[in-house]
């Protein structure tokens, strides 16, 4: 695992190398909201990270948002996604981040959100508790949520659900406490910081999920599906990320 | 207008004293996105920058959100808000800022958004160009933006808006290239930085708004209210920020 862990990291600065010259850039304020600077950034990291595995261990798999999956049947695969929330880093908000999971055999065993801008990382590994750095703070550990009342949901924009998911979020936003809008990735981060109770997301892919699991369960969080399954590579990625996981049959219900 | 300057980071500093233990310490993990701890913060930091501003300048006015007006009759009055973003502060989001305006005769002519967290600060000062420093990067200036369908708009919350104001501003991000979710004041930072076009929320206190205008008019760019006018105090505090001005007719039509 430690050799996994050091790869990870070495990604991780490869991906920073990348994004952290292009973040508020000359080429983004001309580029006007247009994201193709960020997704040439995007593959150019994920190239980079891509040959880094590859020569690390030839004989694990990797799936990635830019290049597809590669030998995706072996014992080992990395998901990875150098630049998740591409509009967060447009329009110059730290909330972004750089996703880099591992799977055993289809179960995420490693997860890593590194944000190169604020120099925070969160590092989940199975069976270990997580591991978090920021100069802001925080400590990685989910908190106690005794019902949806209390809960802080948070959602990166209202616009994201398809017209079945809607209705059924918008019940889930009338259940709890209070919605913080905005945060991609970050805001997964922030339920591992005891900060936020509940996520529920429609659409995400493998390289959105694969490397928040560990995160979450490393800080005493869970992440399922809408109906509280385990995901699957070939689900539909809908999900429900949680701190205090005895809110899963009120989110459940919710969304049902 | 030096000593106001600085007075205004003597503020800041204040307030940044009593902000960054608080951000996501164990009292806030706690509170359960209860926002109590946040507003003896929020108390406490005003009561320090008060006690500075009328040692400095006692025949100066001050307006600030946890104790009202003092002297609001004078030609230089003060309108500040420690912790702008109690939401984004709550969660842990580094998005919160603090806010210190001065006005001169109903005229804001200095204004400061700074954020503790990341160690970020905009100064506008009237007649002056904008100063930021960040250690994250990023240009002190509005971008052109031709049209209203070119433009990035930003929003803090889709359940910020009256009966009467939703209707108009769906119409607004209908018309618009892209929408991306919160930011409070960090967003109207965004604008002066180039990589956001245009903002319209309703419902602003002075302590949200008056920093802001010189931030942005230090930028190239404007605040106004939904018809275009100068904001007021005693207004409905309903805001248009932009870059480049030149969007002002679309972004009237489409809200009116």
């Amino acid at each position: 695992m430690e050799a996994f862990i050091a790869a990870a990291e070495a990604a991780a600065e490869a991906a920073g190398a990348v994004i952290r010259p292009l973040f508020r850039s000359a080429l983004l304020v001309e580029a006007k909201g247009d994201a193709s600077p960020v997704t040439e950034a995007d593959r150019a990291a994920e190239r980079t990270i891509r040959a880094l595995l590859a020569e690390r261990f030839p004989d694990h798999g990797v799936i990635g948002e830019e290049y597809g999956a590669e030998q995706a049947d072996a014992d080992y695969v990395w998901v990875i996604d150098p630049i998740d929330g591409t509009r967060a880093f447009v329009t110059g908000r730290p909330l972004f981040g750089s996703l880099i999971g591992l799977m055993h055999k289809g179960r995420p065993v490693l997860g890593m959100i590194d944000q190169p801008a604020t120099n925070e990382r969160w590092l989940g590994v199975e069976g270990r508790p997580l591991q978090f750095r920021s100069p802001m703070g925080g400590t990685p550990r989910i908190r106690a949520c005794a019902s949806l009342s209390e809960a802080e949901l948070s959602c990166t924009s209202p616009d994201m659900f398809t017209a079945s998911q809607a209705p059924r979020h918008a019940r889930l936003r009338k259940a709890v406490r209070r919605v913080t809008w905005g945060g991609d990735c970050y805001a997964y981060g922030l339920i591992a910081l005891g900060l936020v109770d509940v996520i529920a997301e429609g659409d995400l892919k493998p390289w959105d999920w694969v490397a928040l699991q560990p995160v979450l369960e490393a800080a005493g969080g869970s992440l399922t599906d809408w109906q509280g399954a385990p995901l699957r590579l070939d689900g539909p990625g809908e999900v429900i990320a949680l701190g205090d996981r005895g809110l899963l049959p009120e989110v459940i219900a919710a969304l049902a």
